[in-house]
This record gives structure tokens, C-alpha cells and sequence, in this order.
């Protein structure tokens, strides 16, 4: 009934169905409070209040055949201008309306960006580990995946980047702060990668592309400085959503940067628009937009997460486990104490602790806790840790 | 910069450009109420009242972190539900809320159906003419265009349809109430259309589908009855939208039906509801869903349209322009009195009269006419109606 190259689509879904359901075993059995599932990346962060407010406000203060009605694919064009503005003021970068595309979500963005410049058989490098939905993105346009390793901070290696970056090499996507590892990437680290990215694009004399995808840009902690990738490389897209900034994963909005310093800037961003509408979305949704619009400057409770990432981190390492601290996101990537993290995962699940495998990461060996949990998760958590690392001899 | 197959996208994209600049150098030169601009087939009825007043109560009743929280990709559970119950009321179907994907408008909705279904190659029939967007839904997953002409009434003919249908047809594509022709398929031609592909399913040994693109089905006059197609035919995907019924086309919300008749029906509605998470959209925008859920009978004003309807095609056949009377959706189809509808399309610009060529919806020798305008726009534009009908000595 179903298309093949869907097949494998499915094969995958019905694992993490699976996982899934095991939770809400879980739950069932032992009650949602005695149950610290880690497992899910899921925005828990109050919404800012100003939220709900600035809904009704529009309801009541927009012409209705304005607020509910069609407008430009790109997304209405204050709302364009108004988050330019904000990314000139924070960045330094010269923006206008003409370079930001309002999209249905990080996930859209990301889709018709690499609809716009994929061609069948194209390659996109993305440094492992990463976030496995881009396999599904990729492909959608029949791309390739390059999995590219990262060293043992989960730091790109510009030697191995530039092997990885062959004639059939069309973007490199880079996720900073990052899924699942949490660690952010230092202005070094982008100037390494655009640097090797201006070389080879001379080398081979053909476009390269640099993809940001930035969904955790405003989840970054200890005043770490999240280097904004458009000034350091030309042929950069940005894909943000406000999913996490603000709470909204359901309200699917965020959108996409096509900075003017692109080669054809002005083409590339109408050929995104004209993606954007024949890939299914049309537009952003219209009330979401007006929704940033108003409130472009709104952020969650940075404490709310912080809290959590410490005491994790803490209550962890001093159980004896290993981990990188994250300076970002809402990940903590924590080195399994056997080389089966299918094994340890498992364990875990005697004590209600609900982790996922780093092998769904490209990276076995690891586990991945979200921390996007109550403290109170955390804490109750902390006597089935303890046990756990005593059952490893940690 | 761009993927050579987007390329063609670009080239058509800069045409409608192209009109759109037009209509806005005649607004500017003559002013807005004196341009006649049939070209939009923006839906501009009123909003039914009790829409804004559903999302303010939505915002103050709703938890916060459940409102614009992440939800099942197929949609909340409760909203799908209350849709499928309407749905089972006004038609006699049996769905359940397994039975309705929550989509980004009808246009995602579309485009999961056939990246669900598709394999590379494979060929989708529509009737012509049609809306040409059908074009790159179907070639965004390599998929086949088999355009079947229809008769002089715009009704499928069956004995064509059977000839359309070959090895490598995967579905069939309908679209009632039709845009650009305003017809509405009544139960004989569904039927019609059900008898051969219950036929040719079983003659070729593989799966059809009918899908059925239904964005217009409240808009129906005269009390007209547009069949529900999933009862005359099994393998029948319905793809709905919201933007018609209640003018909401910016808030991207409607659904797609995979009904219990279809084979291996819950698994379909697995893979669409992943496809739906992969192609981008992740999740229909949470507002908009609660939003249906409590606005499920509503419904703009159906006499907004009617009149106009009756106006425009009053007005044009008096002056001796030939058409269908158009029984549903908001378009009239009329029959160009030269052979080149671009002569027609060029002629009606000097009385500020705005029209598509139907070449745009594969009918070259007619022009297409969207009557969602005000009454007053009609009205004021006869004079040049009557002056153009003079220039062709109607």
C-alpha cells in the first residue's frame, strides 16, 4: 500500500513506538511521579506570560480579513522586518524582510532549504553525533548523508571535515547548541569550518553551502557566546524555530535566513519562497507570525533549564558516570558504562529511568538524558542512578 | 545556486509574479475600487463571529504547556475525534479519530498522501483542466502528471478515464467543487469513476486511489449534493481544509481522511502520520486544531458567494459571454470569444479587468474568473464586460 522508499520510514517508526509505549507501561504501573523518563526532547519551560496575552491582543486588534487571511508565501512582511531588526541589533548582521522566509518550524525550514539546492545524489556532511530525523530531510530530496566524526569533546575536526567534503559535497549542516551532546561551538570552531568551506568551494569550483541549524540558539548557559554562523561564511542558511525559546513546539513557527552576502541572495530567497509553497506548507501559520511580531524580544526562564542541566550533571559525575557539561540545549550525552548502551538502558529501566540509546544518535556507546524535566525528576532520580553506577562498580 | 529541478518551478514562478505586479501598477494608476481584479481566488466571506472568540477562550481555558505544547503528530487526540464524529453525522461514514490526520492545510495534506503513495515514476490522472499546483505536489515525489480531458460540461468521461489508466497509474486525483470550473461531480459520476477503478484495480492486480482534494466542499449552491467519496470507493484518501469554510487560509489547518475501508488501513494511517512528520510539518499548528475542534459546525455565510455568483454569471451570459453556471467553489469558466485567451486576458486590462488564462489551468480558450470579491466590484465592472463583449461583436 505504501511507497517503498517509505518502508524503511516505518521499520524505524515502529522502534521508537515501541519506546514509547514502554513509558506509558511504566507509568501505568508505577505511577507518572515514580517514573524519570529522560527520554523525550519535549520543551517544558513555562511559557513567558506575555504570550497569551499578545494571542488575544491580536484577535482583538487586527482586522479579521487581514489576521486570518493569505498573505505573501514568505510570511507577512512587518513580521519579516521586525525579526531582521532583532538579528541586526543582537548580531551585527544588515537583514531585511527580503531575508527571512516565516516557516512552518524549524523542520520546514530545514526541508525547503534542502529542497532548494539539492540535486539527486548530492552529499551533505553532518558531524555525528546528530539528530537522526536529518537522515529522513536529507532524503526527502534524495541527498546523501556523510556522517563526519567528531573528536571526544564532540568537536569538529577540520581535517576530517575537509575528507569528508568530496565533488559530489553540496551543504554542511551544522546543529549548535547542540542534539544531542549539548555542547556549543566556539567562533574557532565556526571560523575552522568556514575556512575549510571557502577553500574547497574554490578547490572544486562549485558552490558549498553551510546549513545552521539553531533551533537551541537561546538555550545557551554560563554566558557562552553562540558565534552567529552568517558573518564567518558567505552561502549560510539559518534555521530557527521558537519552539524551544518560547515553549511553542505545537505552534510550528519559526523560519529561515537568507543572508544578503549569499551569491544570489535575492533568487535563492524567492526560490525558498516558491519552495515553501509547493512543498505543502504555502505559508506559516498566520497567527503565530503575528505572535512574533509582538514578541520578537521574548525568551523562557534560561534558570528553569540551568537548574536541571547542574544538578544532572552533578548528581551524574558524582555517582562516578562520565560526561561532557553541556553549555547548551537541554541534552546531556552521558558515556555508557558498558560498550552496549542498548545493555545500560535497559538496566536503567529497573529503576524507572528512561534513556535513549546513543546509537539513535550515531553514537554507541553513549546514552542521552533530556533534562527539559521537572527538578523534581531529577532529584527523585538520583537514588536509581546511585544504583545503577554501584551495579557497574562506578 | 539552486537544484536544476527547482529551476523549472522558478521559471513559472516569475509569470505569476509577472501578473500580480500588473494588477498592482493598475491599483496604483487608477485606484483600488476602480481595478477589477478577478485573479486571486483569495477567500474573502466574512469570518464567522464566534471564530475569534473561540481562540480567546481557547487561550484562558486551555493549561498553558498543553495548549502550544508538542502533541501526536497525527494531531490532538480529542479534536480528531470531534471531526471524525461530524464527519459520520452529516455523511453516515464510520470514521474514528484513527482516521484523520491533522495537516497544514490541504495542500500538506496532499502532499502526504503522495509521498506516501508514490514510487518514482508512477502516474497520478487528473482531470483537466485543474489546478495547476497539482504539478508540483506530484512531481515533489517524482511522480507522473496524466492529465484526462474532460467534456464540454467539464465532467470526467469514463471511457477516457479507462484509457488514461495503465501499469504504472497509482491513483487518481479529483477535485469537487472544481476549481477553475466551479462543477460540482455529482453521485453518477462517482460512481462512474469508482465502477473503473474497482475495475482496473483488479485487471492490473495492483492498488489504485482516489483522491479526493475537497477544500470547497461547503462552498455548494442550489442545495447541490457533493458525494462523499469514501463511501463509493475503498481506497479513498479525502483532503479537506478549513481556509474555504471559515476564510482562514493563513492559519494553514485542515486533514486528511484515511478511512477503515481502505486496505491495510490503520497502517497507512501510521505512514502518513510519520510522512507528516518528516516532510517538515511536523504537527498541524495547536491553536488552529483547537480551534476546529470547538468551531466544528461553523460555517461563512454561504449567501456571500451565491450573490456574487449569480451577478457575475448573470452579468457575463447577458452580455453574451458563454459559461458553465458554476454550482460550487467560487469561480466562473468562461469561454473566450477568440481562440487566444491571452488576446482576452490583454483586451479586458484596458477596461481595468483582471482575469487568468486558462492556458494556467491546461484550458487554453477560456479564462477563469474568481468571484470571491465584493458584490460591488461586480457590479462596477459590467460596464466593461459590456464594452469588451461590444469589441468582439458578442
Amino acid at each position: 500500500m505504501i511507497a517503498e522508499r517509505m518502508k524503511p520510514l516505518m521499520a524505524n517508526n515502529s522502534a521508537v513506538r515501541q519506546m514509547f509505549e514502554e513509558g506509558n507501561n511504566l507509568r501505568a504501573k508505577y505511577g507518572k511521579e515514580n517514573v524519570f523518563d529522560f527520554s523525550l526532547g519535549n520543551p517544558d519551560a513555562p511559557v513567558p506570560d506575555e504570550i497569551n496575552q499578545a494571542i488575544k491582543d491580536i484577535v482583538d486588534e487586527t482586522p479579521v480579513m487581514e489576521l486570518h487571511g493569505y498573505m505573501s508565501n514568505a510570511g507577512y512582511e512587518d513580521v519579516r522586518e521586525t525579526i531582521a531588526c532583532h538579528l541586526n541589533k543582537l548580531h551585527g548582521t544588515e537583514f531585511t524582510k527580503g531575508n527571512i522566509l516565516m516557516t512552518v518550524g524549524a523542520a520546514s525550514a530545514l526541508n525547503v532549504a534542502l529542497k532548494t539546492i539539492l540535486n539527486p545524489g548530492e552529499e551533505v556532511v553532518v558531524f555525528a553525533p546528530y539528530f537522526l530525523e536529518y537522515n529522513w530531510y536529507i532524503k526527502n530530496y534524495d541527498g546523501v548523508v556523510v556522517p563526519c566524526q567528531t573528536d571526544e569533546n564532540f568537536m569538529p575536526d577540520m581535517g576530517r571535515l575537509e575528507a569528508c567534503i568530496t565533488e559530489k559535497t553540496r551543504a554542511v549542516l551544522i546543529n549548535s547548541p547542540h542534539n544531542p551532546t549539548g555542547v556549543v561551538y566556539s567562533e574557532e570552531i565556526i571560523k575552522g569550518i568556514a575556512e575549510v568551506l571557502d577553500r574547497k568551494q574554490k578547490e572544486l569550483g562549485r558552490t558549498l553551502f553551510l546549513i545552521a541549524d539553531e533551533p537551541y540558539r537561546e538555550l545557551a548557559y554560563d554566558g557562552v557566546e553562540v558565534p552567529y554562523v552568517t558573518k564567518y561564511y558567505d552561502n549560510t542558511f539559518v534555521v530557527y524555530s521558537y519552539s524551544k525559546s518560547l515553549s511553542l513546539p505545537g505552534e510550528r513557527i519559526g523560519y529561515l535566513v537568507v543572508p544578503p552576502a549569499m551569491e544570489d541572495s535575492e533568487f535563492v530567497f524567492e526560490t525558498v519562497t516558491a519552495v515553501n509553497r509547493i512543498s505543502g506548507a504555502v505559508n506559516a501559520p498566520a497567527i503565530q507570525q503575528k505572535l512574533i511580531g509582538r514578541c520578537v524580544d521574548s525568551k523562557v526562564n534560561l534558570e528553569y533549564y540551568d537548574r536541571n542541566r547542574k544538578a544532572l550533571y552533578e548528581g551524574l559525575t558524582g555517582c562516578g558516570f562520565e560526561c561532557v557539561m553541556p553549555q547548551g540545549a537541554f541534552y546531556l550525552f552521558v558515556k555508557s558504562p558498558v560498550e552496549d548502551a542498548a545493555e545500560f538502558c535497559q538496566a536503567a529501566k529497573k529503576y524507572n529511568i528512561l534513556m535513549v540509546n546513543g546509537a539513535s544518535f550515531m553514537a554507541p556507546g553513549y546514552v542521552r538524558l533530556a533534562y527539559c524535566v521537572s527538578y523534581e525528576t531529577i532529584n527523585n532520580s538520583m537514588a536509581g542512578f546511585k544504583k545503577l553506577a554501584e551495579e557497574y562498580g562506578l
